[in-house]
């Protein structure tokens, strides 16, 4: 579900979520211990908030200890569902609906249906939907399972300054995109273009001399920030007017993003056909039609972009991921830099 | 009025007009007498149809011959309307909707009230809508009247190629673009998508290595062209979906496009700020809350386009036109590369 609406001429967020956590000792009042083979992550490749979880998941090398659940793109008015699936059943839960987990764990759910959500698997309750949460405990709680080399998302040093980065990406670009395609009048639209093209300017110039947001290592804060910049010239740039120009157009942060998406982890998790199938086909109220427009050629993302010579070390003293599993991998017809190994190669 | 509907799943333009023609001798049976001070041509900015005859007329100098009304850019069901002028009647043909001239000639007139039209002004009575054929006459009839150094844009010599080339940049780019943005399937769309960037990519290669259309001079093939590329960032590329890549990223297109922006009538004769209301804020079949996008940033109209380099007259063995007159100069606020005397200035 759309995890917003209309309040007077401005978007908002509804951001009451499901607080739990999974934590290492599970010890808290509302604390579920963290378990090999116990949770299921339930995504959607569509969705920019569940797009981090699958990435940090993959970088950190969490699959074989919390299995995946792929929501197709176009949910309908009641919940994100499994129509990918054989059956249209996830393979696990089996339910036909994000919302049946919901509604296991809270009888009267009312709010948003939202991925990424975590379900326990045995009782077939949803655990958390706390998103920004979620991702900071798959690298700070689930460190027993991640993979050797697994890069420090999260690093104890520099937390202060990302949290004040991450804020702004969340306040400014994050949600700014919906800020700008939600808006309800003239002038409201108005001010959220400024805003958000204010943020892009601001991170335009941060990301001059540094190869990454904190430096010269990935972190989280990159993370939220590509989900942004995946979906921009394919969805925000028209179907939410976000439009004084292109990603593509920003020298800097399209360079910048080309380098994420070369990445393994990125680009192999960024599915545009979801991306651009659940936006103009879900959002009747601004594209009735729900045509889903062609382009842009996204073979673009493949191109150099120089950024190694500002140095750095994308996984510091970690390695890269190797390819996603068989069962994971993004339809290489729906992005073209994928190879059948689900990696990305270059043109 | 949109000269457009849906007819089945794809988009057909009404193109029934009041074949009407002011002609040098006006002797046929639907032939009017060309006379300076008889009619006035009837424009809105916002439409490319009515951009054609703005631009031909000014690069012939017919000011003082042929007065013109503006609308405003955003008509209702009914008609175009004067709306820009006071008490929002025009000052000459003293009515307040175009419409009132086409029921004043044919008083159960029920096909789209369209830009361009020629009034009689003594009678109030439309006398064409025929777009096509009204520029071509302003060339071919009323040469007595042009000024001195106007162009030839309708040279003999070149006519059988020059029809075959308009014929091709009417049906699939003029055409193309609502094509794309009316159809009303996704395979409709898609194959609108894949005729227009067909066309786009002939254009493309015709323009490598000729400087205009047809050959080293500026010709209303030109004219017919640029309406629709100068609309294209803009409107098409978001609003009628027609997204494989912006104009501004199509090399050859984008210098041709400049070139011809940067010459006097061209430019001059764009209100970014009219095409803008005009897409957005009637076609509430597509853009349903009506706001209108920021963006793009004009100002990279009057970047260098390198295009000299390719050689060419561009008025032939004529000269440009001088500013336009006072009352008709477009509002500097509405295009960032006017000055005001009303001309292109670069930046």
């Amino acid at each position: 579900m759309a995890q917003g609406t209309y309040v007077e001429d401005d978007f908002q967020r509804d951001t009451t979520y499901i607080e739990d956590r999974i934590t290492e000792s599970g010890a808290g009042d509302r604390e579920w211990p963290v378990e090999a083979g116990r949770y299921r992550l339930v995504v959607a490749r569509a969705c920019p908030w569940a797009n981090r979880a699958i990435i940090v998941r993959r970088l950190l090398g969490l699959e074989d200890v919390l299995s995946m659940g792929i929501c197709g793109p176009t949910h309908d008015e009641d919940s994100w569902t499994f129509d990918l699936d054989e059956g249209e059943v996830d393979p696990v839960l089996r339910i036909p609906r994000l919302k049946d987990a919901y509604l296991e764990r809270f009888p009267d759910y009312s709010r948003g249906i939202t991925v990424p959500a975590v379900v326990e698997v045995a009782t077939g309750k949803v655990v958390t939907n706390d998103f920004p949460q979620m991702t900071l405990d798959l690298s700070g709680e689930w460190s027993a399972h991640h993979r050797e080399g697994a890069p420090d998302l999260y690093p104890e040093a520099l937390r202060d300054e990302m949290d004040e980065v991450m804020q702004r990406v969340y306040t400014e670009v994050n949600n700014g995109v919906y800020r700008c395609g939600f808006a309800g009048t003239q002038s409201a639209y108005e001010d959220a273009y400024d805003r958000l093209f204010a943020a892009l300017d601001w991170l335009e110039e941060r990301l001059a001399d540094r190869r990454f947001l904190m430096g010269e290592t990935i972190t989280e804060a990159d993370v939220r920030l590509f989900t942004t910049l995946a979906r921009f010239d394919a969805v925000y740039h028209g179907h939410f007017k976000a439009n004084r120009s292109k990603l593509a157009e920003m020298p800097v942060l399209w360079a910048y993003a080309r380098d994420l998406f070369q990445t393994p982890g990125f680009g192999d998790t960024t599915d545009f056909a979801h991306i651009k199938s659940h936006y103009y086909e879900v959002h009747r109220d601004i594209n009735p039609t729900g045509v889903v427009p062609k382009g842009p050629d996204a073979s673009v993302w493949g191109t150099p972009h120089g950024r190694e010579a500002l140095g750095g070390r994308p996984f510091g003293d970690g390695t890269p991921p190797g390819p996603p599993p068989a069962g994971e991998r993004v339809d290489p017809l729906h992005n073209p830099l994928l190879g059948s190994d689900g990696l990305v190669h270059l043109t």
